[in-house]
């Protein structure tokens, strides 16, 4: 059987990371900035984050939720008022410490220090504080409740270690903020805001994902509980994709958020916090990107359909251009999962054949090359990227009739949506391993000289404390951490084993990002 | 005849400046945040800046300019290469020294002086620099020429008087950055953006512009050539609501932008930026407010229909809620302006009458309240928001069949979109005075007990260096300054008042925001 001879130069099983970086060059959609721990996100990877963007606040807009946008920066005082909080993000921070440069004599720039700030700000890590701020305003009484906020905004966590999309210093995001009368409506839009999480990646990103709560140790610093979507790559690791948090009354105390109760009397509100971000984009990447680079879901491709005339800079070129520009219009009046269809008719200079590539790489999910035979034929020949190789190692591209393709377009677009998704399912489901039923035996998975080993899904007693801090050590120790508590209720038996205790609830380890 | 009762404590004519607040304020968008320049915007003036957004954006990816996303983050060094371009704003920008906070050893925290930055970061006050040093990797050939490009972001310039919308420390913007092979292609580009400024300042904020190049004082700091859009709001002060640069080389020089032309040489891009922020929210208010509030052009009304129910505690409600429902629902299947409309069913607690006036002071465009009577009868009652008051000062509301305001509906927004236009463009052009022939009668016409002076027109002979400085210094003793040359290529004729010499075009000069 002759080889495939695949577009990237390195395929995932060769280095996963390596691989990675490579699809993100390839495809165009960020690159090194030249700032510290900063990317610039090209218009393939901004033109995705745009489409995850306006899809996800339609959810957060038919949930009742409000945007609004909060300043940049928070004074260091709002920070200092909760304890746990500022203690988990204080080692991280951006500081703005003056709001003047000056010369420095040497044809140089330096802070002016007579423009020190009195009080230092923080480039927003995350916006609790500001915004608990805002609601202690707004806030008065139960009628004003529940008070339902959203910012899409851009946040700093100073990181040593940074990977394109997966971890920058400087991060797009969207955080929801909302206010309570009491913990049981709290509690519940926390849940609602995973399950829109949950939904949005599975039936958006294709990427399926596990729900449930975090243990205590990898709370959001300040919450009461925290919960995530975990999803899990190719390379067997957990990604946390989203996060819900219940906050309790502790910001609220902080930032004296009360309201009059029906009975007259003051009372603290319940908050929560929720987010996503462009990791969601770096999560793409690693669920559906193969050896020839991304495989973009059709609900987020920037373009879903791009058309690519096959030009021989003669006469008749300008009958294939018409052809083309028909066909994009006929596919433009089209709809697919209630929008209409986004399609791109690639006249720019160059071979099809070379350009096809580029548009593999970006993963485009329909490919079409037309020729002049083609177009004198009625006919077009279509290359669904998640079938891009026959079996003799060619390009998989169907020859069919203009008008049968303009019929199936839609559907071929949803079939592509959802395979995408069962692919990925089935390789997340083929790598949750269950019935470790020891230490030594989890250490030995691990261990073994298996490159991707996946998740293991194990029964625990929840301990906390000292005990807890034994087992996140020991853990540790293999590289591993736990990822969630799934939501799913499923009955659990059996001895922990890392307490000896009895198993109270199921939790998966893994290697993380 | 009865005094109208006007909905906000002060009126335009009483406190112009009180009058911008209170319009801020009692229309809830926007609201001081407590960190210094910077402000909250609210659900309804961040609805207004999606509005302006989502149509703004459709005009620049109909340009063909692609979105991308730049780090937050400049180097000082990166600021520096520019020399007229740091000169120009290094005086107001935020300074990041640290990337930690300690504890201080009192309670607080401080700087970890530990953590101090090599280099300090600059918060990006506009990114031409950050952008130059990407295309300079992107652009390698006269093929990749022109490069287009945008970003919607924050930017932060450190502000000592601030105004919510006008002038604050953090806003929000579009900036367009592009890259061309020689100066046409690139002033080409600069007017482009301008008229695509002025046909969305016209069409969809329904603010009269004049589109002109600002005189050489004015200019970016950096640019050859400055071009903006200037509107006169209802104190006759004029408000630059966007600029477009002509960069010449200077920033492809400091940033390394270059190609290999056709020949085969290497050349030096030329380049362009562009940008519109928040301020537009500004212009907006001072344009179309009115003594009861806000009143908001349908393209960008959040909600351009608000359905109240008139509720009174009986079983007759659910027929009312159910015949707003129904009239929300047959609204919302109807298009204006190429959209489907936007349409509130305010169910909210409270009072018809009472709610009322929250929406009247919030500017949407048509207010329906519907009583059990009207649900019987098949009837609406209606308030157009730009023909508020009857002559009995009474509220306009006018009765009409459900059947008869549907079918109307459409056109009725598209009637005072068109209306607020006309409005605004008459106001402006009374306000602009022409034979102003001396630089006494400037004097005397700016001294006069008129509140509001508007606009003057004048023709001079576009003086500079020393003798533009002695202009500009001559205006400044009068709080005026040139706003811009119109280019509309009227003819010119006479004599410079400043300079007595020949006039060579038509500038306007007018006190500014």
């Amino acid at each position: 059987m002759t080889q495939i001879k695949h577009t990237l130069s390195t395929t995932r099983e060769g280095d996963f990371a390596q691989w990675y970086q490579e699809v993100i060059s390839e495809a165009e959609m960020a690159e090194e900035s030249g700032v510290r721990g900063c990317m610039v996100i090209r218009p393939w990877g901004y033109g995705i984050w745009e489409r995850i963007q306006a899809l996800m606040d339609a959810d957060i807009k038919a949930a009742g939720v409000q945007n609004c946008y909060f300043p940049l920066f928070i004074p260091l005082s709002y920070f200092a008022k909760e304890a746990e909080h500022v203690e988990g993000f204080a080692k991280e921070m951006a500081v703005v410490t003056h709001h003047r440069l000056i010369s420095d004599g040497k044809g140089s720039l330096t802070p002016d220090p007579e423009a020190k700030l009195e009080e230092p700000l923080v480039v927003r890590p995350t916006s609790e504080t500001v915004i608990g701020a805002a609601m202690s305003r707004w806030v008065q009484s139960w009628r004003d409740l529940p008070l339902l906020t959203n910012q899409w905004a851009n946040v700093v966590r100073w990181e040593m270690r940074t990977r394109m999309f997966l971890r920058t210093s400087e991060f797009l995001w969207q955080e929801g903020h909302t206010a309570h009368a009491d913990r049981e409506d709290a509690m519940s839009e926390t849940l609602r805001a995973l399950a829109m999480y949950r939904a949005f990646a599975e039936n958006v990103l294709a990427m399926p994902v596990i729900t449930g709560e975090k243990p205590e140790n990898e709370r959001f610093p300040g919450a009461v509980a925290t919960y995530s979507i975990e999803a899990m790559m190719q390379d067997g690791k957990a990604l946390q994709a989203g996060t819900s948090h219940y906050l309790g009354t502790g910001f609220a105390e902080a930032a004296g958020i009360q309201y009059q109760n029906k009975e007259g009397q003051q009372a603290l509100c319940h908050t929560t916090s929720w987010g996503v971000s462009t990791r969601l984009i770096g999560g793409v990447i690693m669920t559906h990107g193969d050896d020839d680079g991304l495989r973009v879901p059709p609900r987020i491709a920037p373009w879903q359909i791009v058309i690519l005339p096959m030009l021989r800079d003669t006469e008749e070129d300008a009958a294939v251009l018409a052809y083309c520009e028909a066909l994009r219009h006929a596919l433009a009046q089209l709809r697919a999962f209630g929008e209409p269809l986004r399609v791109l008719h690639d006249k720019r200079p160059g071979k099809a054949t070379q350009k096809r590539w580029i548009w593999v790489k970006k993963g485009v999910p329909l490919i079409l090359e037309i020729g002049g035979r083609d177009a004198a034929n009625g006919q077009v020949s279509a290359l669904r990227r998640d079938q891009l190789w026959r079996a003799d190692a060619k390009p998989n591209f169907v020859a069919q009739t203009k008008d049968a393709f303009i019929a199936s377009a839609a559907s071929e677009l949803e079939a592509i949506q959802s395979s995408l998704f069962t692919e990925a399912k089935a390789k997340r489901d083929a790598n949750i391993v269950r019935h470790i039923d020891s230490l030594d035996a989890l250490a030995k998975f691990y261990a073994e000289d298996q490159r991707y080993p996946g998740w293991v899904e194990l029964c625990w007693s929840k301990p906390t404390g000292a005990e807890l801090e034994d087992t996140v050590a020991q853990l540790k120790a293999l590289k591993l951490s736990i990822r969630n508590t799934p939501l799913d209720g499923e009955p659990v038996s059996g001895t922990c084993i890392f307490t000896g205790k009895p198993a109270v609830e199921r939790i998966y380890v893994a290697r993380a990002y």
